[in-house]
């Protein structure tokens, strides 16, 4: 297999929770509709361009992939369970083995703190360490080994903030 | 003591190593100067003061810390043998925590790899761990605990590589 890098993108700015209100319809603000889409037309120019890309099925970070495949960095995204808040790692490792063997090279996780934090650690350094700030609309960059366990093996070459991006 | 944020920069593009001439004194090419002026003006648009700047004493790196003082990131640096390749951590500790008594709260450290990277992981996992990719003229931010070792208790708020600061 090839070396795979991995690109974590939490959603962008979205409204308040209210107790009322079914958190996963939770829409991006319009301020959050715009810094994600120059964030990602930034990716862009920087010439990110993945072969896939997997959202949490949650209204905000749907809305954040769609973002992202509108500008161009990035297919039409396909939702996912495993990228919803409390998604199961280790399923997402078998499909991640699938989806490697197709011979992809970069690929898009839209989805939510403290998974996408945590699911970094483990590739990092095995565990949930270390502690990452992610903002939203931030970005992380993994490279997982062409062979063997991705878990305490692959490295970091990128955390960055939307202020960054922009 | 304040929360401490803690900037760790890799010296910019130097010329090759040659057998036959001292590697301390190894400059920045001339396009090594221009992209770390370009990141460092960059950083400054983005907001960035520090409060103290502590550079290796080679020559690459010592190039580096000043183009950081000259552009208005940081006061004119310090150097410290600590910074130099296979400097000690443990020494730079104990420095570390007499400057933090001081108040101050952004400190910027412009020296090599593997070190940068070893000591990043010192105080993210305790270990050497995480592996991350600093590239040239490449920015870590981390963020050390108000109380506390900072060992291992650490959080990483930027991983950047210098094509995204230009």
């Amino acid at each position: 297999m090839a070396v795979l890098e991995l690109y974590l993108v939490r959603h962008g700015l979205a409204g308040q929770a209210q107790a009322s209100r079914d958190d996963r319809l939770r829409p991006l603000t319009r301020a959050g509709v715009r810094r994600t889409r120059a964030v990602a037309k930034r990716l862009l120019a920087l010439g990110l361009r993945l072969d896939g890309l997997l959202s949490s099925p949650l209204v905000r970070a749907r809305q954040t992939a769609d973002v992202l495949h509108a500008v161009g960095v990035a297919p039409r995204p396909k939702e996912s369970a495993l990228l919803a808040p409390g998604g199961d790692f280790e399923e997402f490792l078998t499909w991640l083995a699938r989806w490697r063997r197709r011979g992809h090279a970069r690929l898009g996780l839209v989805g939510h703190l403290p998974d996408l934090s945590t699911w970094a650690g483990r590739f990092l350094s095995g565990e949930g360490r270390p502690r990452l700030v992610l903002k939203k609309a931030g970005v992380v960059g993994l490279t997982l080994p062409s062979r063997g366990t991705p878990l305490g093996r692959s490295s970091l070459f990128l955390l960055v903030p939307p202020r960054y991006l922009l």
